[in-house]
C-alpha cells in the first residue's frame, strides 16, 4: 500500500498532529517501526516506545497527551486499538481482494463462466463447465479442473489445485500448492501380491468460510463426497483421506492426517502432527493433543485426549510423568525383590 | 460424462425397462442417487432403496423382479455388481485418459519427442531431450526437466515436478504437486559451523505401475538412483530421501518418511506418519504400524513392528497396555515398599 | 553434460591414457559405471573394479600403475578424489546455474527489475516492484509475489511460491513447490463458535545461504518477520509457523514442524518428524531426536533431547528401554504382591 498520513486519518475518522503528507507503506509494532510504517499505542505500558519509535505515524487515543516530544505524526481517534485493527483488515482486503481482471496468458475452457470482480492471474487454468461466483480471485498457476463451482469471494492462491467436480463454497481461502480432490489411496490387493486401482470418482465439497493451508491435500471420495463443513480451518501440510467429513468450525493444526471415511465432529480442536485411523467417528468438541494417534471412536462430546495411541488427556499426562521415572521404578522393584527374597 | 440410459445399456450388454433417453452424468450409491445419476442393486438387503432412489437409472440382475413401482429406468444385466464395476472403470478411464492433443500455450524443449495419444495441458513444461511414450498425459502446470523419459500410459497430474534425468515407467500415476528428483539433503558440516552443499547428481527411477501421491517428495540419489520398484504405491505427503529403494508392491500410507539410503523390501505395508532412519535394510513383507519410528534393520520377512522406537507389534501392544496403568503401578510399588519397610 | 575425455582431462589438469575422443555424459561409482560414464579410483581397496568397470573413463592418481589391462580411458591427476569432487561441483554448477535468458511466455509485473545472468523459465511469474539480483535463476512455474527481493545467485526451483514482501538472501536454494510467506494460522475464536481471521501482514526473511526443501511451507509473520538465519538448511515438507525464527546454521530434517513464535537457536540439529509447540525459546546447539515433541524451552546450550514430550536424550533412552519390558515389570510386581500378602 502507499497512502499519506492524511488519507489514513480520513479513513479512520481521526485528526492529525504533525506532518500529514508523509507516505505510509507498511504496518508495524511500535517498537519495530521505521520510516514509512504506521503503528499504534493503546496500552500505556508501551508509552516509552512512542518517544523513540522510527515509525512515520502512530495512532493514539483522543484522550492521550504525550509527555515528551514525538517525531512521528500522531493520528487521534476514539479507540486506537480498534482503529488499528480496522486498518489491518482494510490492508488485508487490499492485499488479497483488490486485484481484478485477467492477466494474459490465462486459460479458461469451454462452457465456464465467471462473475463480477474476478481476478484470473497469468498462467491460471480453468477447465470446462466451471461456475465461478463474484469476486473470486484465481492467482497465477492455480488449476481448476472441469465442472468445478466456486462461491463468491473465495481466493485460490498460487499453485493450488482444485480437481474435477469439486464444489467450493463462499469466502473460502485455499492457500498455495494445496491439492483438493485428487484420487484417494484406493488399491485392492490381488492374489499375486499386486494392487488393483479402485476408481475414485467422487468429489470434495468445501462449505463456506473454510480455510485450507499451503500444501494440504484433500482426497476426493471413492463415490459421493469428502466434506469440509462451514467454518472449518485446516492448517498447512494436512492430509485428509477419501470420504472423510470434518465438522463445522473444527480447527486442525499443521501436518495432521485423517484416514479414509473418518467423521470428525463440529468445534473440535486438533493439534499438530496428529493421526486418525480410518472409519472412526469423533464427537463434537473433541480436543486432541499434538502428535497423538487416534485409533478409536470418541463418543462423548468435549473429551480431551492425548498420546499415541490416544486416551484421556489427564490420564495420559499421569502416565507420561511416570514414564520419565521408569528406570527408577525398575530399580525400586529390584530392591524390593532382593529384600523379599532374602 | 454424459450418456443416455440406452448408450450405457448397450455398453453393458443389458436391456432397459423405462425411459431409455434419460441423460446420465454421474455414478452414485443407490441411497444417495439423484437426477442424472446411475446406481446399481446387487445385494437384496438394499432393495428398499430401489423404490425411493432419486437416481435416473439403476443396474439390476436379470433374475431380479421389483416388488413395487420403480421411478428409475432399470438396466437388466447378467451380473449387476460386475457391470457397475465395469462402468466405474470405463468412467475412470474417460476422466483420466480420454484427453488428447496440445492446449496452447505449452512448452517443449529441443530434442524432445512424444508418442501417440499424448495430452499436453496448457502451461505444461517439457525440457530438452525428453522421451514420452504413447498415451502419456501431461496435465497443466506439470514440469518435466531435461533428459526425462516417461513410459506408455503414464499420467502426470497438475503441478507435479519431474526433475532432470528421471526415468518414469509405464502406467504410473503421479498426483498433483508431487516433486520427483529434487536434490536430497546433502550438507557436509565444516569446522566453522557452516555446511557445504554436497552435489546431488543422481536421479529417480520409477518402475511400471507406481503411484505417487499428491505433494509427495522423492529426492534424487547423490550418485546413481533412488528407486521405486514396480507396483509400489505411495500415498500423499510422503518424503523419500536420496538413494532409497522401495520394493515391489510395497504400499506406504500418507505422511511417512524414509531417510537416505534405506532399502525397504517388497510387499511391505507401512502405516501413516511412520519414520525410517537412514541406511536401514527392511525385509520383504514387513508391516509397520502408524506413527512408528523405525531405527533398526528388520532382518526376518513378514515381521510386524510398531511404536517409536519400533519393536515387535505384539510386544508393543502389551507395553502400551501397561503404559496406560503406569500411575497405578507406581502406587502399587509404593504400597509394597511401605509394607516391606514396616 | 557431454564432453570428450580430453576436455575433462584439460579441465582437471590431467593426462590421458587411452581413447581421448570418447564422449562423457554422466558421473558414476566405479562399480556401476557404464558407457558414457566417468568414475574415479582413490582407495586401492576398490582397485579390482577398475578392471571390470563399464565406465568410459576413470580418474586415477599419477602414482598409480594398473596391474591388469583396463578398457576404460584413464585420466592421471595429482589427487583423483579431489579432482573427482571438483568435477562433481563443476557438473552441479552446470546443471543448476548455466541456464540464462527468458523462455517465453514468462510474466513480469510493472516496476520489477532483474540483474545480469538471470534465467526466467517459461510460465514463471514475477509480480510488481520486485528486485532480483545477478545470476538469479527462476525456474518454470515459480511464483514471485509483489515487492519481493531476491539476492545474487539464488535459485527458485519449479513451482516454488514466494509471496508478497518476502526478502530472500544471496545463494539460497528454494526447492520445488515450497511455499514461502503464505498466511499463518491466525484465527480468533468468537462467542458463537466460529473463528475470525486475524490479518497476517508480515513477511518472511531468508538470510544468505539458506536451503528450503521441496514442499516446505514457511508462514509470514502476523506483523514483522518470520526469519530463517544465514546458512540454515530446511529439508522437505517442513512447516514453519508465523513469527518463528530459525538460527544460523541450524539444520532441520524432513517433515518437522515449528509452531508460531518459537525461536530456535544457532547450530541446532533437529531430526525428522519433530514437532515444536509455540512461543518456545530453544538454546543454541540443541539436538532433537527424530519424532520428538518439544513442549518446553531449552535453556542450556548443546543439550540433546528426545521423545514426545521431549526430555534428556540419555534419560529418555533409559525410559524407553524399560518401556519395552513393562509387561515383565507388571508381572514382577504382581508376584511380589502375592508373596507379601501371604
Amino acid at each position: 500500500m502507499e497512502f499519506t498520513v492524511r488519507q489514513i486519518a480520513t479513513l479512520l475518522g481521526g485528526e492529525v498532529e504533525g506532518d500529514e503528507t508523509l507516505p505510509i507503506r507498511n504496518i508495524a509494532k511500535i517498537e519495530e517501526g521505521a520510516t514509512g510504517d504506521i503503528s499504534f499505542l493503546a496500552n500505556l505500558k508501551y508509552e516509552q516506545h512512542l518517544y523513540t519509535t522510527g515509525a512515520s505515524a502512530v495512532i493514539v487515543n483522543r484522550s492521550f497527551r504525550p509527555q515528551k516530544p514525538v517525531t512521528a505524526s500522531l493520528i487521534y481517534v476514539d479507540n486506537s486499538y480498534s482503529a488499528f485493527t480496522q486498518l489491518l483488515e482494510q490492508y488485508y482486503q487490499q492485499i488479497n481482494y483488490a486485484r481484478t481482471g485477467v492477466e494474459e496468458p490465462a486459460y479458461m475452457g469451454a462452457g465456464s463462466s465467471t462473475g463480477d470482480g474476478i481476478y484470473r492471474g497469468a498462467f491460471s487454468y480453468i477447465g470446462r463447465n466451471c461456475r465461478l461466483g463474484n469476486n473470486v480471485k484465481i492467482y497465477p498457476h492455480a488449476y481448476i479442473g472441469d465442472n468445478v463451482s466456486i462461491g463468491d469471494g473465495t481466493i485460490i492462491h498460487a499453485g493450488a489445485r482444485i480437481l474435477r467436480d469439486c464444489v467450493i463454497g463462499r469466502h473460502c481461502v485455499i492457500h498455495g500448492n494445496a491439492v483438493i480432490g485428487s484420487e484417494g489411496f484406493g488399491f485392492a490387493p490381488q492374489p499375486d501380491g499386486t494392487y488393483k486401482t479402485i476408481p475414485q470418482l467422487g468429489n470434495v465439497i468445501l462449505e463456506d468460510h473454510v480455510n485450507v493451508g499451503s500444501g494440504t491435500t484433500i482426497d476426493c471420495a471413492t463415490m459421493g463426497s469428502t466434506i469440509i463443513r462451514r467454518g472449518a480451518k485446516l492448517d498447512n501440510l494436512i492430509q485428509i483421506g477419501h470420504n472423510v467429513e470434518i465438522g463445522q468450525n473444527t480447527v486442525i493444526a499443521a501436518q495432521s492426517g485423517v484416514s479414509g471415511s473418518t467423521k470428525i465432529g463440529a468445534n473440535c480442536v486438533i493439534g499438530g502432527q496428529v493421526g486418525f485411523a480410518g472409519h472412526l467417528v469423533i464427537a463434537d468438541g473433541t480436543k486432541v493433543g499434538a502428535q497423538s494417534g487416534v485409533g478409536k471412536n470418541v463418543t462423548e462430546t468435549n473429551t480431551a485426549i492425548n498420546s499415541s495411541p490416544a486416551f484421556g488427556l489427564k490420564e495420559s499426562m499421569r502416565s507420561l510423568a511416570v514414564f520419565r521415572k521408569l528406570p527408577d521404578l525398575d530399580r525400586r522393584l529390584t530392591d524390593l525383590e532382593k529384600k523379599t527374597n532374602k
